[in-house]
């Protein structure tokens, strides 16, 4: 499914006190958005992290499904007693949390009917009417509620699931990105650079951000737009300015 | 100051596009929480990401200024278009968007009355009645509205300035934490780690993340609490567990 020249957007709900601590730093976040741009055409609008409380968790499901195409959750999802994504995803749409027939067939056979215990068992309740993610790294798999897909909070399972999620999805007009890095300082093509985006208002968005390489300081400009005639028109006024101004381009992405 | 038994808690507002399209890797979170937590006792309850877009700053600022004790925003406190967060704050407040007296003289003798352009002039511009955050590293300083701490998203600078921070800060109780790193499965102790953090309930918060280290999985089990007391007994009550479970300890902190 494809929505041409349509805006497609998500969320990502991380859901971990760990983050919150400060003790693990996130990669979901820079990884999923990354993903759903360039693969799926989604641009993520908005990221949260809460902690493992279920009423904050329900809360701000109900609130980022309404508001957003897709939410995308991490975390919670293991075995243990602080993993309450699925139970609390259940509460929030009002449907039973219960064992999901394929899930307890997937885990009982990755695990063996010995060694399928409590825990394990647990992995396979999620909430009534869930379709599956598929998980080829540690068969418990994620689920998709609604337009919420829940994914575990370890980026290396994560990731080899991501693409198992791509058929639920309706995919969007990718944005595309140019990036020009300059020998130079914000503030010395602050007003030039507004300008460019002042007259290509909505249709381009220009950002700037520091940079320090090989102990020299520049700018990286960075232009994305979901129209590629646009971007080059960016790109070409931008090059225009730079070279007025003598401004050393480093390398062109 | 300091609040005695006192929970003092904060959120975290990270401004900027480039986290959300995954361009750049957020580390401004882990960085903040941490220093917040083991230098003032401040927890953090809450973060953000939203785009460089005026009213859902304002939204946000608005929203979280009434429901944390701090808020502390990252990024768009630059010389160029796409940085609006002292405009935004400034409209959420409904306060004047002005040159701050000292700001500009900071600035003006750091880069000179010759060189003190437009953009650069810009980045004394901030909410009429802010104190200043000085910074040690590029000079512009960032800015406190209310409790809002504003500071910039390129995380060295950020680094540099934060201890700037301290001195507004009402301190809270430290959390602090014990991890055991246990060479098991989370689905083995998943009974015995509910159970004990019924026991202690809200006094210690007990959360298990799975690791994989010199090619074995493990599980680390952190321990959190404002009471040391109750951080031993937990800690005691899990070493115990493990022990007759005869599951090896790889190291405690």
């Amino acid at each position: 499914m494809e929505k041409k020249n349509k805006k497609v957007n998500a969320a990502i709900l991380i859901i971990g006190n760990e983050i919150l601590s400060g003790r693990t730093q996130d990669k979901n976040v820079a990884f999923i958005a990354n993903w759903l741009n360039s693969k799926c055409g989604i641009s993520v609008n908005e990221v949260k992290v809460i902690p493992d409380i279920e009423k904050i968790i329900i809360k701000n499901i109900l609130d980022m499904s309404k508001r957003f195409d897709y939410v995308f959750t991490t975390g919670g999802i293991g075995p243990t007693h602080d993993d309450i994504t699925a139970q609390s995803i259940s509460k929030a749409f009002k449907v039973k949390y219960e064992y999901h027939n394929e899930a307890f067939k997937i885990l009982e056979n990755y695990y063996g009917k010995e060694k399928f215990n409590d825990g394990r068992k647990k992995m396979a309740k999620m909430p009534r009417g869930s379709k599956l993610i598929q998980n080829p790294s540690s068969a418990a798999p994620g689920f998709i509620t609604k337009n919420v897909f829940s994914l575990p909070g370890v980026p290396s399972i994560l990731i080899s699931m991501i693409e198992n999620c791509k058929k639920y999805l309706i995919k969007g007009s990718k944005t595309h990105s140019k990036t020009l890095n300059l020998f130079t300082v914000e503030s010395t093509i602050s007003n030039q650079m507004e300008n460019i985006q002042k007259k290509y208002d909505k249709f381009v968005e220009i950002g700037s951000y520091p940079f320090f390489r090989l102990g020299k300081i520049g700018v990286s400009v960075v232009c994305r737009s979901t129209s590629l005639i646009k971007l080059k028109m960016v790109n070409q006024d931008l090059i225009k300015m730079v070279k007025l101004k003598k401004i050393k381009i480093l390398k062109t992405k």
